[in-house]
């Protein structure tokens, strides 16, 4: 393999060059680190920090600030003290399927772990969202969500009490709320939904395990139920560098 | 204001609380800082790093990574040699219509500047993507996207040139690709979407004007025809901090 910094650059590296710059040196490592994680696949373990930064002939600084990048980009994973190269993201659909089935679809095994399940009085946004008198009790659940063993998001959910009284006595909190709403009888007919980019907060970091400046998929959804009533309002937090969002449009057949 | 470290932390500091932990002395200068920004309002102009740190009795270090995190999370926008209080971020509805269409119904003038529109053999992975042979001629157009003056994103479309021969001839490429397709007869019928959170490359931070650490939305689009042949690929970059996405939802009625 070619080390010198003359010649032709692989294409990764063509593709961010700065049209007048130059490339940024750990940039340059990380295009040559991606041709390295092709070849070990996914699963396979890279070299320590020093025996990357003697093999590209660059300071340890550089080395890392590299592997920081494909970390973030989802190419990487920590395991144990060693690094891996990852797998592709989970590609969770956009739709009115739950967790369970999305991730279940990805031949992973879904799972939630509680973090809090309580009753609080609705402040004036949530209950002007849920069209409920503020001060309305609301199921208060939170969880964390995890795919095989690996913590990968955060979901809270808010819903009127009155819709589901029983939900603290009857539901299994690592089991699909979706599935508890249709053993009752309770049919969600559609959402709304709002996607967008976050860094975690210290708390939100610490509870799924991943280092605060992960920039994290931020999804709102807004669902109703087939009367067209706000049923509950979810504020999930995926991790950036593990789930991709899928979702197949057609055009209205207005003509 | 009470600017003491004892007594009750407003709620977005309560948020960020690790169960176990401390609170990071920056993340409790942003929950001060966000308070701030409610007062001054949009536009607003913050005052200079040395007079906050004064204000909050901390280092200025700790000052600049607060307004750090707010920058990235959208709360603020450089402007000038300023810092401003920022807007709402811009929603981009998942649908079949333009960015032109999705931006104008914000109230904001879209805008496109041409980088480059030239002939590229397909590559075997575009070539699989397009349902055409490996070295068909597609064209390639990139594009900055821009919401008033303002850069916002980065748009990347491959396209067989046999579907469209007078593009680069009859196409103005500061205008909608789609509004050029349906004068020419060519009818959008749908198209599957993956949505990513990444940074920008070097050469992409550049572009858009962002620094390259920021997190940026990455939608990919593949479109097909009414025929339900691919049209064109397009990888569009929209920057974290200025969009956010919406979709509707609705269950097929299947009972």
């Amino acid at each position: 393999m070619d080390h010198g910094t003359s010649g032709a650059l692989p294409a990764p590296v063509r593709a961010g060059v700065p049209e007048h710059g130059r490339v940024p040196k750990y940039y340059l490592v990380a295009a040559r680190l991606e041709e390295l994680l092709g070849e070990l696949g996914p699963g396979g373990r890279l070299p320590t920090e020093a025996d990357l930064a003697a093999r590209y002939g660059v300071a340890r600084a550089t080395v890392r600030q590299a592997l920081r990048d494909l970390l973030v980009a989802g190419r990487l994973r920590r395991r144990g003290r060693g690094t891996v190269v990852a797998g592709a993201k989970i590609e969770q659909p956009l739709s009115l399927a739950s967790y369970t089935e999305g991730v279940t679809r990805q031949g992973l095994r879904p799972g939630r772990t509680l973090i809090a399940l309580d009753r609080q009085p609705a402040d004036p946004a949530n209950a002007e969202r849920l069209a409920v008198p503020v001060g309305e009790p609301l199921w208060h659940l939170e969880r964390v969500l995890h795919a095989d063993e690996e913590r990968v998001g955060l979901e809270s959910t808010y819903l009127p009490v009155a819709r589901l009284p029983e939900l603290a006595a009857e539901f299994d909190p690592a089991g699909s709320l979706y599935g508890h709403l249709r053993e009752r009888g309770v049919r969600l007919a559609g959402a709304e939904e709002r996607i967008e980019t976050v860094l975690a907060t210290p708390r939100e970091a610490l509870l799924i395990g991943t280092p605060p400046a992960l920039p994290m998929l931020l999804l709102h959804r807004r669902s109703r139920d087939a009367d067209g009533r706000p049923l509950e309002l979810v504020r999930t937090l995926y991790r950036g560098d593990r789930f991709s969002f899928t979702l197949d449009l057609t055009a209205p057949t207005t003509d």
